[in-house]
């Protein structure tokens, strides 16, 4: 059923209706009434009263026509009487504000209840629903009008962001205030406002994310449709892994899988609300006309408007920059690493921002000759007409400097977006006569940016003056904070380089379920997915085990089983060579380990390999998670892991080793022969489907697995049991 | 000769005064006049004129008494005679002001003339002098009175710095701006700075550090005298060196450097304006009374005021984490990590709170029994009173709330601070009759961090409210963004556990130079400071190399010397057998190489080993610079590697080995014997050493050094000479 009714009632009613501005019921009631030239308002409640001269109904029954919505903002115990009156009244649409007062059980029953009649509800215990485009104001607080949809599972976080966005000249297109998601969840309220088209971004703030991979889907499905979608969610830390908990009573989706899911479905992660506003400004800019370089095939060919454009080749610095202690920290930007031009009031200032930029993996290049002329020109005898360039006073010479030279940076053409730091913007604070001329720069700055096609930012030390609402007003973002517009255009690169994956869908398991997660089960069900291990033979005897010795060939190693940790217990002996060394092993091994059962497996030696380590494991909402790390002893000191969601494809196995920061010793370090990660990206996918048919393993780890220039095998396995 | 003159002169004269505010000489002149009740204050210009009532004096001869300082803002070639006129009438402290039309050797010259009368000259190309104490406002723009004291190069960035320090309610004690620093430098004017009362916290912006060693002995005294010091620079890209070659001239120090300088002298190293203002604010209010518990002998034995506790044990959780791929990205938080409580309006940004602190390396930790039972009592029936402490309401219940429970946390003792974040400020934004009672508990909150002895800060979404000023007068810290509120904590923290180390000072070069930088030259000169080298001999013919090996025993090494890259080029082979495999070695070697000299050296094997790479490097201000790294075929691919100034202490070079990321490798890793840490700092003191007396060698390498349980050894060395 479409959520139109959610967000454009012909006909809405307030239950719990108030007169008192300290209640909830008076908000609801005020900002419905504000929606009055669109809709018709009533308002409920069963003690009378009025307010703006409309008086409070006293039930449900007694409303002329049908509400299709009705907001619920009455006692707990009465929510479900007024959602029976209302179902009864003909309402299919409710937006429940009411908290406590009922267990999660009863919550689920009153959303069936609604969903069985045909209907919607939103909520129990949300903060409501706002369409700034419909009138519809039904909620507490100040939603500015803007292009910014956002749905959120904490109402003062939304009006953290709505006072953000407001200060950045921005506001809400749509609020859905997601409440306990008893009916209406995120990827719903998501699909909502991705289809709205003045939604020009969509942000969102989740802690359960419910059915991770129908959210990762819309996520997908978000970015094709050209909407950025911007999330904001906890559990970086234990501390907010326990306030989930307790807050929502959600199991917190690990970070890193979180990530993994942004990345691959092009979905933008943030840090905070400050951070997410900084991003959406510049992103509804730059849908606002600014920086569209439609006529070109690469950037239509995204499935989005393009705001940055891509740099064509690697710096030659950035090229040939390796790891030296002693050099600069800059991140050698990638090839497609976005060009940045700086110009500055001041050396320090330009000089800070390509700090800035370059930290986030921007790039500030060398200006061609060409633009370096077309700044020149109005830098009479300066040397300052490199990138950063430093207006060394042009612009207190005269205003439109500032245009000028910005003008002849947008287009140069051989940079895809400007950032102007420092001090304009506040001329007209030192001296009001100069309010006219530095609004009217300030258009031209915009215009400028408008006809190159190309994103222009300004930072600046003034705040809330004319200048600044004029940039604002041509889509120029405005940020008090170069590191929060160095932040910003650092995410819409990632945006831009982004190339989603369609996110697999769950493995209906086929199979039976494993008995246990010891190697030997383990072993078994990963190689009939065809992941190679060394021969073996699982013997309980001394003497069995040498007649296995025979069949398999020495040197060989002896592995005891049903251990946790078999290395530390002494249960694993390695490069025996012969059958008297391996009696010695045996004898050795069952009175350390006292296991029942052992396996005589072949050494596998390989050259040139690599040991990685490989695993899967299941996330309360986005389910089986694929890992590869480097592995060996060093593992834990490295942390040099990827993830994705299960099951995978030979190509995306193989772009999860490549995206390794260790991948060169894959590729062929030094000199060495490369492995051959045709087969590593195999054994990553028997894993990855093994693990996905049996949701009963909620882990499963191959360490080490060997990889070579010949092939990959897995030299051991363990699984856990759910 | 002290600055006394600088920042309280009993007479100024401003030469170039203007009436017209489009002209530097207005502001000048203005704000001379603005201090007219301290001091006596003189206008000249030839051309006459007047300002305030105050008329134009021809020239500072015409004065009737001796000015203290004088302030040149006249034409470029007009301030050499206005020097000698003011020399000549008895000043010795002179503020250039004037930038531009004449070089360096000129500007260096006019420097001499002064400080050969034993005046000082602060410029030219400056923007001037503020002391808010003194009423010295000889600058242009606002310069907000605060604790703050700020050494800038760049004029604009001091503007901004000011403006984001107004809107924190923070400002400055004293501004100078260095200009080209023609004798005035960075380091003096911190030595003034530091040295100054009402200077609670020093900010500066450098460019050029002239002499590393010096201003790293200032910063070092600044933390000895608890002035904390946040220094800005540039120069972590490309980018910036570019604009500060063309800016200053100045070769940029790597920022690798300068973040060792600081680690070391206990300074803050910053990434931008704002980060600077956000540590700063939180800083000065810190030492305005809040937060510090002077009563406890540790902190005052820090030689600063601590706003900051340290915690005590180490948590159960952190502890036990390892590098798990899947888990939360936290880092474990160190033992001496601040234990931080949050406590917000809502779960989402109480979790949000809790995770960007914890991202800091902050900690989040579950409140004691007594501290959670103690928030319960003004929470009833909730369940959001761990750590984050969920308000869920109570605030709008009763605002006093916010009082009640803030205080629980700050007296509960098991936490070193407390972030309240969300609404709160705000209250009376939306209901004007909430002012009162909001500033109220405003007040509340700042009595209650101040008696508890321990930080408060405070994170909300509302913008210069009544309640947000109440807490800034109460010396709590307000901050716009949770980010920014975690950053200014973290470096908080960072400032209470530096324990800084006297910067060693430049060796005179006792030594005769080196002849070269191959590896037979940095052999011997690295021997004769006591490094280990495997035996070698250096000879020319196949011969001779048979003959060595007989004394060397086999199996060896061959080298050929004088290659650049000896082990590319085909001039290394290990391992060799017996005067066969020697003779076929070296007739290979030569043919492919050409070389003229060979090394033939024992091969050293040792167990247990690790693979170190350390080298020595000359920064254009810090002088000699040491680095060690974990070595190896992998070293560039894990780029962990860890700096000091050279020469080193046994004490500092240890400490520099188990800084590496990897240094569980160096102290048993898995069982492994840990190596000979003692012979590793003693092998990187000897390179270190040998590097100070030889300054000729710009750059001085051993790679590897290969350290073992039973010693450290250099298997390669290079210099390169200047």
């Amino acid at each position: 059923m479409s959520l139109d009714a959610l967000f454009d009632p012909r006909s809405v009613a307030v239950v719990g209706a108030s007169a008192n501005p300290a209640k909830w019921g008076y908000w609801l009631a005020a900002g419905a009434l504000a929606g009055r030239s669109r809709r018709s308002v009533h308002l409920v409640n069963q003690r009378g009263g009025h307010l703006d001269g409309v008086p409070f109904l006293p039930d449900l029954g007694s409303l002329a026509t049908v509400p299709e919505q009705i907001v619920v903002a009455v006692p707990p115990q009465q929510v479900r009487p007024v959602v029976v009156e209302g179902l009864a009244a003909g309402a299919r649409c409710f937006t429940v504000i009411t908290s406590g007062g009922s267990g999660p059980e009863e919550e689920r029953e009153l959303a069936s209840l609604v969903t069985s009649h045909g209907g919607r509800l939103l909520g129990p215990n949300c903060m409501g629903v706002v369409d700034t485009t419909t009138e519809l104001r039904l909620s507490w607080g100040d939603f500015p009008a803007g292009a910014v949809g956002l749905v959120s599972q904490s109402g003062n976080l939304a009006l953290e962001i709505g006072r953000l966005l407001a200060r950045a000249g921005q506001g809400f297109s749509r609020f859905v205030s997601l409440g306990n998601q008893r009916d209406i969840d995120a990827a719903d309220a998501l699909d909502a406002l991705i289809a709205h088209d003045a939604t020009r971004v969509v942000a969102a703030y989740v802690e359960d994310f419910r059915d991770g991979r129908r959210l990762a889907r819309t996520l997908a499905a978000a970015h094709a449709a050209g909407k950025p979608v911007l999330l904001l969610t906890l559990g970086r830390s234990e501390a907010s892994g326990r306030a989930a908990a307790s807050h929502t009573g959600a199991l917190v989706s690990a970070r890193a899988v979180v990530d993994a899911v942004c990345r691959d479905t092009g979905a933008i992660l943030l840090e905070s609300a400050g951070e997410l506003v900084d991003t959406a400004v510049l992103l509804t800019a730059a849908r606002h006309g600014q920086g569209q370089r439609r006529a070109q095939g690469r950037i239509q060919g995204q499935g989005q408007g393009s705001c940055l454009g891509r740099g064509r080749a690697v710096p030659e610095a950035a090229a040939d920059a390796d790891a030296d202690a002693f050099a600069s920290d800059e991140t050698p930007a990638s090839p497609e690493a976005p060009r940045i031009a700086v110009v500055g009031d001041s050396g320090g200032q330009g000089a800070l921002a390509a700090d800035a930029l370059t930290a986030r993996g921007l790039h500030v290049p060398v200006l061609d000759e060409a633009t370096r002329a077309a700044v020149a020109a109005h830098l009479p005898g300066r040397g300052g007409c490199g990138n950063p360039v430093d207006l060394a006073g042009a612009g207190e010479a005269d205003l439109r400097n500032y245009a000028r030279i910005t003008r002849a940076l947008l287009d140069g053409g051989d940079t895809d977006a400007t950032v102007l730091t420092g001090y304009f913007g506040d001329y007209a604070t030192a001296n009001p006569e100069q309010t006219r001329e530095e609004c009217e720069v300030a258009e031209e700055l915009g215009e400028a940016a408008r006809k190159a096609g190309r994103l222009l930012v300004v930072h600046t030390m003034a705040r809330d003056t004319p200048a600044l609402t004029v940039l604002r007003e041509h889509g120029v973002p405005v940020y008090e904070r170069i590191e929060q517009a160095a932040t910003a255009l650092a995410h819409a690169a990632r945006l831009e380089r982004a190339t989603p994956y369609a996110p697999p869908g769950r493995v209906p398991p086929p199979s039976r379920p494993v008995a246990d997660g010891g190697y030997e089960s383990v072993r078994a069900l990963l190689r009939s997915h065809g992941l190679d291990f060394p021969t073996a033979e699982f013997v309980t005897t001394a003497d069995e085990a040498a007649d296995a010795a025979r069949r398999t060939g020495y040197p060989l190693a002896l592995k005891a089983m049903g251990l946790a940790h078999k290395t530390e217990a002494g249960g694993v002996a390695l490069g025996i060579v012969d059958e008297t060394a391996l009696r010695a092993a045996f004898a050795r091994m069952r009175d350390t380990t006292g296991a029942a059962r052992y396996a005589v497996e072949e050494m596998a030696v390989h050259p040139h390999s690599v040991e990685l380590i490989a695993g899967v494991r299941y996330d309360p909402a986005f389910g089986p998670v694929a890992m590869v790390g480097l592995g060996g002893v060093t593992a834990e000191l490295l942390a040099d892991t990827a993830l994705a969601l299960a099951p995978l494809t030979p190509v995306r196995a193989r772009e999860l080793l490549l995206s390794l920061r260790h991948a060169p010793l894959l590729t062929g370090w030094r000199g060495a022969p490369a492995v051959d990660l045709d087969a590593a990206a195999d054994a990553l996918c028997a894993l990855a489907r093994a693990a996905s048919e049996h949701p009963e393993l909620i882990e499963l780890e191959v360490n080490p697995l060997l990889v070579h220039p010949g092939g990959a095998v897995a030299l051991d396995a363990h699984g856990v049991l759910t």
